[in-house]
């Protein structure tokens, strides 16, 4: 619209987006650090793999978490040719907070389930959900290549939203449960992986398909 | 089949994918520490790089497994056109478990051949091992692209079976040799690399090549 | 030119850069790291959080600068198809300095907002630019792909110089207020992704477009 | 020839490793270490960053032989449609030294130019070499795609091995000075960037360019 120049041709778009979705996924484990285990016994190693259970389940979330983002990041573009430059920098802005999130998940890993980090967790997937929302807004307002928008509003929009709403939910029940917290974390990941929230999102691409 | 919105291009697909293999392959050297050598001597650093070597093994074995891996991964797609949501699940449950290998890898490095790592070492590999039958087992789903199920059993599931009873026969094995049980991996490693490994497996193919 | 064997494919090169570009962003968190945060308590590490704020904006003027680097080399190489080996050296002397900013980054996360950190920064920021200047340099002397060089003198060089100059005075300005030089340093990756310094750039390449 | 089973598509083939050189490449950077900067004043850092100087030179020194190994990668596949078994495994264990030079590279970071790391470093590349030769070997017999055998060993191999003497040399001139050492490996980067280095490279595929 605006003149080529000012646009991206999506393949290395989405190159340059995938390759920082799967850096970012695979830098998660540094969160995991053998010097943390001691003593550097057969039962101390032992009894240390096994009290690392938050550990596995934050990682796991935050895998989950990154991994369905990169599925629906996939989605989104479908069928444009042309990034234009606005949605190029709100995906910048998105793959900034994405490539973060390895501290949040070392911070939970070094400090276990303690409340100060679960809310930063909570605060940094909040983030990334608000940029994920801004990012289907401009790549919506792409004339002619999407649903119309009101049909955005009503589904996709809604689908992030209740990510967006349980992060927040689980800020205030750190104060009682961070376990709690990270177990509806990991429950909002399920959540976008079934088929049923794969299922409400496609919708919204179904007059495209 | 059950709408496009639910599947993905095999080209993005096996992209990420790609970057989560080779990211986690590249991460193995994490495991090798500088200031894990001392006194700083010129003797006391030759020293200790030589004491280094079950690290080597173990990062020779990692690399092995991951590679290969990776290798069979490509061949398992090779006619898919597109990647039903299933498989792209299980398909990151497995990347998860790729992902982990360098915490296990990087243990061991910091630990040394102690029954504890080793033992968490192969579980980890068990647990990819899982996850790589599962991924076979979906894929080969996927109506008229794949050999029959019947084959697809007889053939490569036996296969990747023989990797999860040699990782597994490798646990108990730890109790008497972790060094036994890490030469058992490796030879893993090794038999799988073997043009007799991969034309086991290429095998199940050979209906659709 | 001189012989197809000196020049390598397009896709390649662009694969690999970035491939580079996406890691060296992705490695810009490992400059967060937990065990810098203390005591161990709630309130420790929620102040220990706050206090990191000069090393989010350090992050996110890091990301900016090698996100927008990334759309600029994408734009640059727009319409070649072969990349004579003089360039690919060039990129690769690029790519170096790209891949050397997390030391930087990571310096000023550890030691904060002190003079001698900032300068630093400042100097590998120069480095980056003086590299992207001799790149475009080179990109626009390949015959007949690009506009004259006299327009390119014109108008990306003096964009790139202004960059320079910007980062250059941050060094002298550190000597008063460190946090000055990192805002103004926030404030070129700002100007460099606004549309008004994307098509300042953009203009150059008008002709061929 | 063997069985389309056993061999794999140039371009995951390429992809993969490219990814694996990037991010080896990349972490180089993981050498420098803020935490090795003391006293944690202006003027202890400054002394301390340029007291790094050795740790810059061989940080350009292995991403320049981590580099201009990529570029001579990319050439030897240029004509090849599939990468037989065999080739895909030697190229494995190439990736497998290549994934390690950040170690070395890391060890004189940590420990400055002494002896025993600079031999260290020596024997690293020249397994990499040693690799890279093998990989040259056995693309080069793949049929019809490639220059005569004794065209190839007359010219490339030459060339590489020219490499390994370098590299062999290095080792006992590590008892006299590993600065030189070090210059030596650094030297032998530039002469394999130069064009006529990379023509000596090139020539060997005249007959089919």
């Amino acid at each position: 619209v605006d003149g080529g120049g000012l646009s991206l041709g999506k393949g290395r778009f989405e190159a340059f987006s995938d390759g920082v979705f799967a850096i970012a996924i695979t830098l998660l484990v540094l969160g995991f650090q053998p010097a943390d285990l001691h003593p550097a016994t057969n039962d101390g190693i032992t009894r240390g793999l096994l009290a690392l259970w938050p550990q596995y389940l934050v990682y796991a979330a935050s895998f989950a978490t990154v991994g369905i983002m990169w599925v629906n990041h996939h989605a989104l573009f479908g069928k444009l040719k042309d990034v234009p430059h606005s949605v190029v920098i709100v995906n910048l802005a998105l793959l900034m907070i994405v490539s973060f999130l390895p501290f949040p998940t070392a911070l939970l890993g070094h400090f276990g389930l303690m409340r100060s980090p679960v809310i930063y967790y909570g605060l940094a997937l909040i983030a990334a959900s608000l940029c994920f929302g801004a990012l289907q807004y401009m790549v919506n307002l792409v004339p002619g290549e999407r649903p119309s928008f009101i049909d955005f509003l009503k589904r996709r929009n809604v689908w992030n939203t209740i990510g967006i709403v349980a992060y927040g939910a689980g800020i205030p029940l750190a104060y009682y449960s961070p376990l709690a917290t990270i177990l509806l974390y990991a429950a909002m990941a399920l959540y976008y992986m079934l088929p049923i929230g794969v299922r409400a999102a496609a919708d919204t691409r179904a007059p495209n398909a």
